[in-house]
């Protein structure tokens, strides 16, 4: 198996992400692939006292940013490491792309260059949301692959989350649950009540483990393993979450360690910020991948730092060994009778 | 000047919304007018040894519960607080109803009794969003008034939000903001396209200072005095935010007052959450007006208690003194000719 990493992806690319896959080298038998400019790569790990033989460098001399336009750039860059390394999944150079790069430009490129998989209407951008009171976390789909969203879009983001889930996680018929403004049968607007019926039509053929509605404050209480909502909405409470717990946690760094009463409680308060900051952080949630492609692709944070590499690449193994790609594309398939028969229903009601 | 509070709306009426309407009664000169069966709140107001002269109480034998279907319930119970309290601003004998009732009630009445503003497409429900690092609070609007949105609704989300905030708190121009899946121009599904450039036409004409888009994260940081969007994704983004901060709330209360290194650090502890929880609490926003009506209406949460009575009644004043509703409609009208104009042109694009 070859987990190929694009080394120059994020912010803190390439030291951080050489620094990490080299951890994670270290503990997996697979071969790890960096991808980018020969030389730069080398001496990363020359610094991280590389002398193992599972990684391998493949030159990329290009880089897209985040500031050029999607489509464009990934038109123009034949030789950047996201044009590069969607090629190589596609020719079976490499089983998945781990990649920090713009979101754009991996959606762009996976699109064009690997394509979706058969019955696939559009790919979806998977995020692990944290949970308290449940184990583990939360998959919440989609964050922003299409904003512009259809019912049929969201009913397969619970298809999709469903096997991701159950293939890394172990939990077999996962709950899903549907974003929406009230947890009551009925609610929302056209788009989420049409998504309702199919997901419920998916539930009874027993395709998923479908339990209706949910509002968006009882996610982070483990409602769901499952969330499934359009590109737009799941953008909006995925950010408008991240950046209340920021702002919280910045209150408590500041109101706890000032005017202390006392040396040791300053202590206690220090070391509980930090446990709790570990459970919102979704840095060992090893990245988002790009579901419904015709290759595996996990994107992580443009800020992620050696962890997060480090976690990805022990997730991105799980994916590949588990065959998630192949999975969809046959739960799909297997779906399409019941998705073309509630079509047809529901165009008669019109 | 008549406030008139819905005696039985909510999880603690009728206790906890007299024991906050005696509250306020005693320091205003306005009346305060209660609604509901007059027995209960005379019972409650001797409870609270009410010897004043501008407390009122008017009778009415119905309670429209959150389970009934609200337009229905509306038709059906006449002599309920919500239709009768709608129909006494309506008829000129209260300036403005609060209430702890069903939301979709409140909705259905307002529309069917007050009815929209001229020029007003569909009302919408505004809600105070707390902020760090910067005064006050954020207004966000629609939270949920309506799920199924158009262009035209959010563009006069930011007038009727700017007029508001203009109105209580004395910023003159507030910054509006859309809130989108990134702050760059050209971001998001056609809805907020076209909202933004409806939004811009309105700031460039001076009826507004719309500053373009901002992501859920950032509007906890107060980037913005007003943000505006549809109703589905204004209620997953307040839900979802409301959702994060009790359960890192909860985290913090079990974590610091676990295993205890000292009884100094317990007792900061406690002082300190306490403190960060008033600061992300609403209760002193005094309710989310539902704007664009024909009558002044403000919806307190469920839960209010009498603390969130009191700052609601004295908000209540405010936005009766300052004429809120008039300066809505005014602003409405003198707007038209942009509107108008936009449409043409977005026509002929098409």
């Amino acid at each position: 198996m070859k987990i190929l990493i694009d080394g120059m992806g994020g912010d803190f690319a390439p030291e951080e992400i050489v620094k990490g896959a080299v951890k994670a080298a270290h503990e997996i038998d697979e071969t790890v692939v960096i991808i980018g400019p020969e030389a730069v790569i080398f001496e990363e790990l020359r610094k991280n006292r590389w002398h193992g033989d599972n990684i391998e460098v493949v030159d990329a001399t290009e880089v897209i940013s985040n500031h050029e336009t999607p489509a464009m750039a990934v038109r123009k860059k034949k030789d950047s490491t996201i044009v590069k390394g969607m090629n190589m999944v596609k020719d079976g150079e490499a089983d998945i792309f781990i990649s920090g790069g713009s979101t754009g430009a991996l959606l762009a490129g996976g699109l064009v260059i690997l394509g979706r998989l058969k019955g696939i209407k559009r790919p979806a951008i998977a995020a692990w949301f944290p949970r308290i009171g449940k184990e583990g976390n939360t998959l919440l789909l989609d964050c922003g692959a299409n904003v512009e969203s259809k019912p049929e879009y969201i009913f397969q983001n619970g298809l999709m989350g469903s096997i991701f889930v159950e293939g890394i996680t172990g939990n077999k018929m996962p709950v899903v649950k549907l974003l929406n403004v009230g947890a009551e049968e009925g609610k929302g607007d056209d788009l989420h009540k049409e998504a309702f019926e199919m997901l419920k039509a998916s539930g009874e053929a027993g395709n998923i483990n479908f339990e209706g509605n949910l509002e968006g404050r009882d996610i982070v209480f483990g409602d769901a393993d499952v969330v499934v909502t359009d590109g737009f909405s799941g953008n909006v409470f995925l950010k408008g979450s991240e950046g209340m717990a920021l702002a919280i946690m910045k209150q408590f760094k500041s109101k706890l360690t000032e005017g202390m009463v006392a040396k040791a409680g300053a202590m206690l308060a220090y070391s509980k910020i930090k446990e709790i900051k570990q459970e919102f952080d979704y840095s060992d949630a090893g990245g988002a991948p790009i579901l419904g492609l015709k290759g595996a692709v996990l994107k992580i944070h443009g800020n992620s730092k050696a962890t997060e590499v480090y976690y990805a690449i022990h997730r991105a193994v799980d994916y590949v060994e588990r065959d998630i790609t192949g999975m969809i594309a046959d739960a799909v398939s297997k779906s399409e009778s019941i998705t073309s028969k509630l079509f047809k229903s529901m165009l008669k009601e019109d």
